[in-house]
């Protein structure tokens, strides 16, 4: 059977073991393939390819229910569930989502983008189903990285204590998360895995045995039949830990031995109450140079699926806002022993890997759990470090509590870098990094800035890790910086609350922010060409907002534009209305940035476009607001 | 020794059992006299002047650092450190604060409110030290209770990652949070706790033996030292769990009895990296009512020591927000099988124990897990049922992420009701229920309202319930209705999104939210003794803004004011500001409402007159703005 024909997953049912294995392989060869065209997340879903194929085996999924941590191993879920044919528009606007989503389809039963999320959602479907007298089944799949994010041990917690609730999860124990596990869970889980249970124990107790002094040295054949009847009773179970916080524990089983699997699920349904099923799994199976590297090939560009290398860009790009960060950031803990960067998970994403690389001892990684990150570096302020939170713009919403409650509070002296911050483009609304500036800017003591471009970015981490007066926030872009030299060292803080004039004209003043502030001065630049001359003001701090400079300006000129990469609800532009509001600066203002809807998946061009962000459409809008669309006089 | 004379802890050192004994009477007394008189936390405290007795007796606290969790059992901690004689000014504007604060006392070394937070504090003062190549000693003290919390676990799951960095844990074991205690880790550890763990272990082993063909029911006096020998090497130690997870276990021990716990502490510091400590205490000890009365004894007004019933107030009280909320919501369940009462813990403080009592299917308390109860209401709503979430504003910050991206983003027709919302009084700066709005507001998808009184917020709850089409929340004070009547049943629901004017005049547009309604209204009656008239409309909505109402009046009026209980960063007034600017309303705007600070504890009427939002103040404020201060009509 070739899979496009599958169009629901219960068309699994009447297949033969060696029909699922064809399935699974076609599954896999369409994975790579579709990624290696057009970049995704590469080694979580060739992980779970027979996971799924055997989970979905046991299943009715008219009837059943899903849910699948982060969703970014969900491909094979996806194609198994009527999108094989439009797989290959992945993650491309209008195409494919690259994580899941309930409005793509009736089988995406929660949608998903963080970690940690599948079990509370699954109880709560769980507790919904009995309430309301149905009996369907109702399965997590989480990720070992993802099931030591606190909320997945809250859901564990709650769920361990519900006798009567069947829910089962599905542990996808790959020994990674993003980045290798942390933690004594995962040490834990390692153990449990790697060993065959009834032999590990045995191996145990027989030495054990051999220390008693009754049994000596020696087993006669009835104490032979003592150990046996012992071993069967006395050990502790391979999971027990698991087993003590209320689960049925099944496992740990080989998560690409289809036979395995379905005779497992397929018992463990039979379970009332929570149970979970341990599966062990390698990411990237089946790609050897995945299986080899699995930090390196966890989501990938486009590339070539014989050597593994990305596709060369047609031009060479300027580096990432994120490498800049981590290589400024290690410049600087050379010379400071006190700087410590702290990552969730994310070594790689956020560049923290190359401090690790060249300090180890001034680097943490703390695994999936941003809470703990951010009190961890509460912490570490209190005794006179100078912790750097490194954690991007959508993952600090789940440490919100601790940013405001165990930081801001105590005006301890943390500095928040928030990567991706903005408009993110292929992994969509899940990702997107658009309220940090609203969630941020109610809180007290707390100090916000965001840098024109990677030079200045430079500056600010320098001016972040000088700041011991309070907490202080950055954020900046995903990717690529815009190409402006860079300096090796040396760079100067900048003065807190201060802005910079980047270009005057009497017509129209553009305060940008962050990102937008080279858009402002594009946007300056083609509204000369109309004979209007702008002022420019690179905003630099949304609080405390440089009002010296902004109002005298404002106050003149009469005209003024925001232009920020963020939610206008109570963002940066939101600062500049209240401030002119207060100081009864009554004059005309058009904020740009993005409005109060989701940003779907796209490239980031493509959603700033559909979000009237580029240069010349924000031109247009400036025409039409205030000048009523004069023509350009270059032209006339 | 009189406790009085104990100004640092340090003084412990060299006393006796019997004073150490004397010296625990003493802060119970105080402790006991304290509460009765002014309020505050009872049971917690009660349960630990013992262990904090005993810990510091085993401390150097000019070096070691100690976190309390919660920080309300921190009282014994505060007379112990320098406040006894200041100890009767507790809760009280610029008295003692009810939690810990680090500008209080060098010997907090960490503050809080928030319950989780300490182990992830102390690891990260752990580290420092080691990182500082310094040696004193880390302790953190966590409740049963609080060890549930995700962040906790998320601490837990570091540390006992990192055999080389010491740090002892002391749980807390009351078998309570503020409600009695749900959750598999709870169960787990009251079997712990209640256990001889020998003796437990070895009857369940014999039990076991019986059923061996080999040993049959009898034992030979050979097999009895069999399983002597086995006893010892293979049952699993209790604490097993916690020793999976990387810390050395010492305990139970009874937290009541000086010596023991001396010694535990005593060997326990001895042993390099993580430790924890389990300490059995009774939560009130000391004072039989609030040993039986756990949860009522909890936290306390003014009560007689004697009768241990609260002081009766001076004039009968309108029903508290939350009671009518309970009320209300209790009446709807009874004809809804769908809607589900969801509380973090919180069962008497939300009142959704009313819920509990009457409908104990249509409740669920998942313990202190915010992010948990916000997703598994999510998992809940898209099964087809109502899930109601009562969390404080303040708690809420905790799932901040869940909020957004699993039930926001997804549009989920979940129902948040935000309890304390505004200025809470005695709690404090920890416990301010000031930024929900600002950090709601952004969030797409998300309808947000606030009742003006306790009748419309009876028509609130029946709105959100009735509210299908995705989230919605409501938030309201802490404390009493204003007094108006109430409806039994048949509340009609509001039309989303629109206001009502309560009062019509052509000087002024006051536009009042929840709870500053009422001062608006106060506001409004001043003004006219000074032949002012106000329109005062009650925006109910945040989000959407009545727009139709408010534009053409305050067009046509030409002078705003807006009023709220709630930060002026982005929230409300930011709501009318930027909506106003963008719609080219260019008026004079005064915004009243919580600036940029923190907001001590004090008495609620006493936090608002600092921050000027007493109805004279205001009208003080208008005059002096709007009207350059004319003297009322009336005394002219």
């Amino acid at each position: 059977m070739h899979i496009s024909e599958i169009t629901h997953p219960n068309q699994l049912h009447g297949l033969s073991l060696r029909q699922l294995e064809d399935v699974s392989r076609q599954i896999r060869e369409k994975h790579l393939q579709t990624i290696a065209a057009s970049g995704g997340h590469l080694g979580p879903g060739l992980g779970v390819v027979e996971l799924t194929v055997a989970l979905y085996q046991t299943l009715d999924l008219d009837r059943d229910k899903v849910t699948w941590d982060v969703g970014h191993q969900a491909y094979p879920h996806k194609m198994l569930t009527g999108r094989y044919n439009r797989f290959h528009t992945l993650r491309q606007k209008d195409g494919i989502a690259g994580y899941l989503k309930r409005c793509e389809s009736q089988f995406d039963h929660f949608g998903a983008g963080h970690a940690s999320t599948s079990i509370s959602a699954a109880l709560g479907m769980a507790l919904a189903r009995d309430a309301q007298g149905e009996n369907y089944k109702v399965v997590a799949v989480i990720g070992d990285g993802a099931l030591t994010g606190g909320m997945a041990l809250e859901a564990i917690n709650h769920a361990g204590h519900l006798p009567n609730t069947n829910l089962m999860v599905v542990l996808n124990d790959n020994e990674m998360s993003i980045s290798p596990n942390v933690g004594a869970i995962s040490r834990y889980l390692n153990k449990v895995r790697l060993s065959d249970p009834v032999q590990f124990l045995s191996d145990n107790l027989e030495e054990q045995f051999k220390q008693l002094p009754f049994f000596g040295g020696s087993f006669t054949p009835e104490m032979e039949r003592v150990k046996e009847g012992i071993k069967r009773l006395a050990v502790p179970k391979v999971g027990a830990v698991i087993e003590e916080l209320g689960f049925k524990y099944f496992g740990p089983i080989d998560g690409h031995n289809l036979e395995e699997l379905i005779g497992t699920f397929k018992q463990a349904h039979k379970v009332s109450g929570p149970v979970l099923v341990h599966v062990a799994t390698v990411k990237g199976k089946g790609y050897d140079l995945a299986e080899k590297d699995q930090v390196g090939y966890h989501a990938q560009s486009p590339f070539n699926l014989v050597t593994g290398k990305a596709h060369p860009s047609n031009k060479p790009k300027p580096p990432s806002y994120s490498k800049v960060f981590a290589h400024t950031l290690t410049k600087l803990a050379e010379n400071n022993p006190k700087i410590i960067g702290i990552t969730a998970a994310m070594a790689t994403g956020t560049g923290l890997a190359k401090l690790y690389a060249k300090l180890p001892k001034q680097y943490i990684d703390v695994g999936i759990a941003e809470q703990h990150a951010v009190t961890l570096a509460a912490g570490l302020a209190c005794e006179g470090m100078r912790p750097v939170v490194a954690i991007y713009s959508t993952f600090l919403q789940r440490a919100y509590d601790q940013v405001l409650h165990d930081v801001c509070l105590q005006n301890l002296p943390v500095f928040f870098c928030l990567d991706r911050a903005g408009i993110v483009g292929a992994d969509g609304p899940t990702h997107q990094g658009m309220y940090d500036i609203a969630y941020l800017r109610c809180i007290p003591n707390l100090t916000i800035m965001a840098p024109k471009d990677e030079a200045e970015l430079q500056r600010m981490v320098v001016t972040g890790v000088n700041h011991t007066d309070g907490p202080i926030a950055m954020r900046y872009p995903r990717g690529s910086g815009i190409g402006v030299p860079l300096m090796e060292e040396g760079w100067e803080p900048l003065v807190i609350g201060k802005g910079e004039i980047l270009r005057t004209g009497d017509d129209i003043l553009l305060l940008g922010y962050g990102s937008m502030v080279n858009t402002a001065l594009q946007v300056a630049e083609i509204l000369g060409e109309y004979g209007i001359e702008a002022t420019v003001v690179n905003t630099r701090f949304v609080k405390p907002l440089d009002t010296e400079l902004i109002f005298p300006l404002a106050r003149r000129i009469g005209k003024v534009a925001t232009l920020e990469e963020g939610c206008l609800i109570g963002g940066f532009s939101s600062a500049v209305v209240e401030a002119f509001s207060d100081n009864g600066i009554l004059i005309p203002l058009k904020r740009f940035g993005v409005s109060d809807n989701l940003v779907d998946h796209a490239t980031p061009d493509q959603s700033k476009a559909d979000l009237g962000l580029t240069s010349p459409q924000i031109v247009e809008q400036i025409l039409q607001v205030f000048f009523k669309s004069p023509q350009p006089s270059v032209m006339s």
